[in-house]
């Protein structure tokens, strides 16, 4: 059994032919003009899958076609509703083109939710039946996995993990509300926090590290930290603690087998996630015998996003 | 179909005969005797119910015996973990020794879970596959139900909803952690709140109501507010925006179809869900769509226990 898995991004469209092993066979890539209509995008991806398969010369069936989509769709009908990167694909139902186009099924969902299914299905997670998968980039994105499958919610809409208020009247969230998860865990908050650190204390090791590093990311805080510079540990420990409050949070609501971290922050692989449990094994409620919940990094990294396109096909 | 639903109480045992229509067919009930040990207790309980079944003459055969359990407990295996109001009963095999004196299969579940999925079979949730309860009691418990059974997470340990954070360094909780939702919804919470207003307020009319009312619970701030009393109305605006914003967070994680409200603050009925649904049509996260969440009250009442723990035979 084949499937196709493809990663819809905000400049390019990335694919591949994988296997019920989770091995990928064969790849492709596109880039995406934000000008053009969805139908010139997505006609010329259908083109590039079709010559694929014809070049491919595949032994076994092809499936269908998994799609991660950036946003909000419709996932059923297949008709996206909000992609903000590609706004000219608001409206646009990429299910039944591409059916059209490749008489293949089509299978969309959110695209940290597919992630997620990966890393469950082929990657860190695929010895846990629940867990969850928490993407902390720009924003803090979730996928959530239970028995096995992506539980998204009414209209595939839940699993915004990013999105639960943990210091109510607190930083304003990209999503209008204060206090978001987000605005404390993701990329750009230990970045706005570093930047406020280093307004703080103009002598510090961070404006060395800032012009090392050519800008200010989230890398930053963990450099410094990393040098013993203690504005750079107060940093990275702040960090710590919003981030494992945040998934106390999440083993008391899931209890799930695993946490898998992703995305920029995640960069930090162990050095966090070893931090990241130090903490969970002080705090978590249910000291009272309670299952621990491993604290772990992805292992399929850019690829989670095909794989896991492909797996909606291949567990269908 | 019969199944035997059991709602375990700190100071009474109840139960019942319940149907595949979840209608209740006999009642029985006895007193929970903390001192006595748990052999002595359940052991009389099995001979309530061996009479029961006896005397009863049902026609349909008896499937087995559901458990809400008013604490931890290994579910599977059937051994009391904590059971903070019969202590006695720590480490005791209740579904074996019951198994045992029955004849009867006999399933546990936590008492939050169990009611949770009694509304979703049989109450106000039937209509709906995913749904939460969210019980406002002395704390704040919780059942999440997803296509129509039970999500409790690893060792059946998850589904604590009371216990995420929502505001960082808050009000203590009972669980150890600071700012927990529970710390805030909950009647105590209310409570607490109600008596720092009085504090502050040496001539509201919360004083009278204390009177009237022959003290404080969670009732007084809203019959002040429903008098028009300023104080009780800031109280009540208070305690919905707590709850609520820990309700908009649910929305955004599960994105359930309904939330069903209960326990002592719930008693309210629709002057708090009302009141909720207002709020959360103003604050969810993803105005862009999202499909919106119902929050009703349970229609079950405290049968939602029995006829729930009755379920979990029923449905299993």
């Amino acid at each position: 059994m084949i499937a196709i898995g493809v990663d819809v991004g905000g400049t390019s469209i990335k694919g591949a032919f994988v296997n019920e092993n989770g091995e990928i066979l064969s790849r492709f890539s596109m880039k995406a003009y934000n000008e053009n209509s969805p139908e010139d995008e997505v006609g010329r991806l259908c083109d590039i899958i079709n010559k694929a398969i014809k070049d491919g010369n595949f032994k076994e069936k092809i499936e269908g076609i998994g799609i991660g989509i950036p946003g909000i769709a419709d996932m059923d009908e297949g008709r996206i509703i909000t992609c903000p990167n590609l706004p000219t694909w608001n409206g646009f139902n990429i299910k039944q083109f591409m059916t059209k186009k490749t008489g293949l099924p089509v299978m969309l969902n959110n695209d940290a939710n597919v992630a997620a299914l990966g890393e469950a299905k082929f990657g860190s997670g695929k010895n846990y039946q629940n867990l969850l998968m928490i993407t902390l980039g720009t924003g803090v994105g979730g996928g959530v996995i239970i028995n096995g499958k992506i539980y998204d919610g009414n209209k595939h809409q839940g699993g915004e993990l990013g999105h639960m208020v943990i210091k109510l009247n607190g930083e304003l969230c990209g999503c209008g509300r204060r206090g978001c998860f987000e605005a404390y865990a993701s990329a750009n908050a230990l970045i706005r926090d570093t930047k406020k650190a280093m307004k703080k204390h103009p002598d510090s090791l961070l404006f060395i590290i800032e012009k090392e590093l050519n800008g200010i990311d989230a890398r930053n805080a963990f450099v410094a930290a990393k040098r013993g510079d203690l504005i750079g540990q107060s940093l990275v420990d702040q960090y710590v603690m919003y981030l494992s409050e945040g998934l106390i949070n999440y083993c008391n609501i899931f209890r799930p087998e695993a946490i898998i971290l992703s995305g920029g922050v995640a960069n930090e692989k162990e050095y966090l996630t070893n931090k990241v449990t130090a903490y969970l094994e002080k705090h978590t409620y249910g000291m009272r015998g309670s299952p621990k919940v491993d604290v772990i990094n992805g292992t399929l990294g850019y690829d989670s996003g095909k794989i896991g396109a492909a797996s909606l096909v291949l567990f269908k």
